[in-house]
């Protein structure tokens, strides 16, 4: 759907409501996707939006809610009283009305679903964090018995209501519920039909424990391109599939995540049209502990007070060591944290990568640090203020592809994000390598330098 | 599959290898899944590489060409004489095989061509560029007429090569080829045996042109949650599936390029393990472009100079107010550059952002301002130079969320991608303002700081 059609239905939605017509109001919205409708929804005004939204009817309410970004879902549901709230969570899959329910306060939450019909779908997928297999799940699939014809399959998958989503597999469970083959749609259609299931199926299924990290999970569906992947408790008993849909929205939040973490924006949830203040809360506390940082790679500089007293260009040329340092450490910085998500490199690999970025760093610090020196001379005049920047450049390139790739590694090892922080520890360390390195090394040369510049 | 079965397989491979024996490392190789057997295979030395390929057998070549990298899946197949390569491009899906022959040497893509006997499924998928709708689809792709019953339509499904993929949807097409319906597998097999293709499809299909850029063909398949997306020329004509695992390696794609230019890495290709040279070659050249900014943002201190040698502390402080500017920047371009990518912002949005973005930076700047004020001031005992340094702050913070926002959108608005170069603007800004504010402010104040700190 273009832009402007969704545009056009927000006109035509904004006319009626001018006249008070809600049903009209409603109807125009109804010939959009449910995406498109989430969207142009979450577009008006407050109170039409609490106007439009209790009038909607329990099963557009539900693909509205299940379409709305998380807060703003959570807050539309907790406007309902609890048995329209329930009636509304009866109509979502599952899964989705686990996760609204997740988000609303909790003495609610235990109100609606008290009153849902389906509760008992629902209550086993509470209480798994968001982010593990367990949270991803629906507990809505389709599981065989082994013994079953083709044809008692298809019977069974005619039987199911219209309105369930389509299957992309179906699962073989033993008597115990334990997960013990996997066979496709086409596979049964196409199959005589008096074969056995077990004779159909394929006994090596790939399967995640349910409490499995989402990123291991999404890797685990990438890799090996699956449409639906099965969650499985200790005993290997079936507890739930997860669908493809909610690996894109994985990867993209931890995508967001790893972007964030490198630029120092603590929160993936953070959005271009989040609240002022909440995106301030967010941000300010790390502008403060780079503050912080800053701070120390200051008080490096000030070691060095006397020798910019006597010598003030080197306060021109400072910033340059620091901030290449800066730049190149998080390239490799970029480089190895995407690697990481990616599954490309392991804690194992430290030495190789550590080895791999000094070698590159050693190459760049010769190019810019010749470069810099060139610069530096022809600028002031001052060969052995080239020859200082120039060093000093070459020194802080290695120490910025080191630490680009220690930091990252160590934090993983820690078990923390590569990503979290990594960003100041890597800038602080090129800040005061070069600030030292370069003040440090001009102190030393000051007689040199001195009196062809001073 | 874990890695240590995966480790494990590759000792049995080494083993069978040490006593020459190739069928035995071939079926231990066998043994793994296709994803994890392109691992493996990968880790085994060039040499051995070369001798196994040949000698797998054509469609296990293709399922392990499939899987390996772009680059070292052309290497191999290049090895391949050009007739055996046909046949291995035949066991292939035809945008497989039209992706590798497009890696190939033009000679020997064309000499495979035409020896392969699928050529016709191929040919019309090769000159779409990589990054369309063109290169990503198949032209494998099930089309029912609207006459047709569901019985006939499960009939020519049985009729199918048990090996091909199953179709997630059925398209339909009129006489003239054009898409005018969609219509799902389970829907086919639970209506009535009788009931025509055009009363079960649905008329309103969600499709894009062969042209359209992959970003966007991303955002509609997770957008609306579809599993494979019709690709339709000019005419309306159905010439191509999109299936969603090329999505999800779109995304990824596009979140590692997005995090690669935020830090200056200009190929999205790189990677931890790529060749240390072709890392140099592509992360040198931001280097040195970095290293040109800093000698404006040097200039910019050198204007200076004299006020410097009068009051080296300067020098000390003068990074705090730059670097702070850069990293509140960095933040603010990261959230642009992410919202721009999943489709949150447009540019007619430019003036509500900016406006955001300069009101944040505004807290942003009172909060970090007065602290580094207070910093300055404990730490030197020097008042006023508290207030220089605060209000430069607060000014550069400031200019940081303006130029986070602006320049994004206007890479855009000039049709390149907003996470270009963007990084490199936006700190070179926040240096010169940073610089320019606090050392042009010190220079106005200086007759208040020199009697109180010289």
């Amino acid at each position: 759907m273009e832009q402007k059609e969704i545009d056009g239905v927000l006109d035509q939605v904004r006319a009626a409501l001018e006249h008070g017509n809600i049903p009209g109001a409603i109807s125009a919205l109804a010939t959009l996707h449910p995406a498109d409708r989430a969207e142009a929804f979450a577009d008006l005004p407050a109170d039409d939006q609490d106007e439009i939204f209790p009038k909607l009817g329990n099963e557009a309410a539900a693909d509205l809610l299940v379409e709305m970004e998380d807060e703003d879902a959570a807050d539309a549901a907790g406007h309902l009283p609890s048995a329209q709230l329930a009636d509304v969570l009866d109509e979502m899959e599952p899964d989705e009305a686990a996760d609204l329910l997740g988000d609303l306060p909790p003495a609610q939450a235990a109100d609606a679903l008290a009153q849902m019909e389906d509760r008992d779908d629902v209550i086993p997928l509470l209480g798994h964090p968001d982010d593990t297999a367990g949270g991803l799940m629906t507990s809505e699939f389709f599981a065989l018995r082994p013994q079953m014809t083709a044809q008692s399959a298809i019977d069974f998958l005619r039987g199911l209501n219209r309105e369930a989503a389509t299957p992309y597999y179906l699962y073989v469970v033993n008597r115990q519920g334990v997960l013990i083959g996997i066979v496709g749609l086409r596979d049964i259609i196409i199959s005589r039909p008096d074969a056995t299931i077990e004779s159909i199926m394929k006994p090596d299924v790939i399967k995640v424990p349910v409490g499995t990290d989402q990123e291991e999970v999404a890797r685990v569906m990438t890799r090996y391109d699956l449409l639906a992947l099965p969650v499985v408790d200790a005993e290997g008993r079936l507890v739930g599939v997860i669908n493809y849909d909610n690996i894109v929205d994985v990867i993209e939040e931890e995508a967001t995540e790893d972007i964030y973490r490198l630029a120092n924006v603590a929160d993936g949830d953070l959005q271009v049209w989040s609240p002022i203040m909440l995106s301030v809360r967010r941000r300010l506390p790390w502008l403060v502990l780079n503050l912080l940082t800053a701070f120390i790679a200051a008080s490096v500089i000030g070691l060095f007070e006397a020798t910019i007293a006597k010598l003030a260009v080197l306060a021109v040329f400072q910033s340059i060591v620091a901030g290449e340092g800066g730049n190149a450490g998080t390239q490799t910085l970029a480089i190895m944290v995407r690697g990481m998500a990616l599954g490309e490199i392991q804690f194992r690999d430290t030495w190789r990568a550590l080895l791999r970025e000094a070698a590159i760093g050693v190459m760049h610090g010769v190019v810019v640090g010749i470069l810099v020196g060139l610069g530096a001379w022809l600028w002031r005049g001052i060969p052995i203020l080239g020859l200082v920047i120039g060093l000093a450049m070459v020194g802080n390139l290695i120490a910025a592809g080191l630490a680009g790739t220690l930091v990252p590694l160590t934090l993983r090892a820690m078990k923390l994000d590569p990503a979290l922080a990594s960003a100041v520890i890597v800038t602080t360390v090129t800040d005061v390598v070069g600030f030292g390195l370069f003040l440090g090394l001009a102190t030393l040369f000051l007689p040199l330098l001195i009196p062809a510049g001073g």
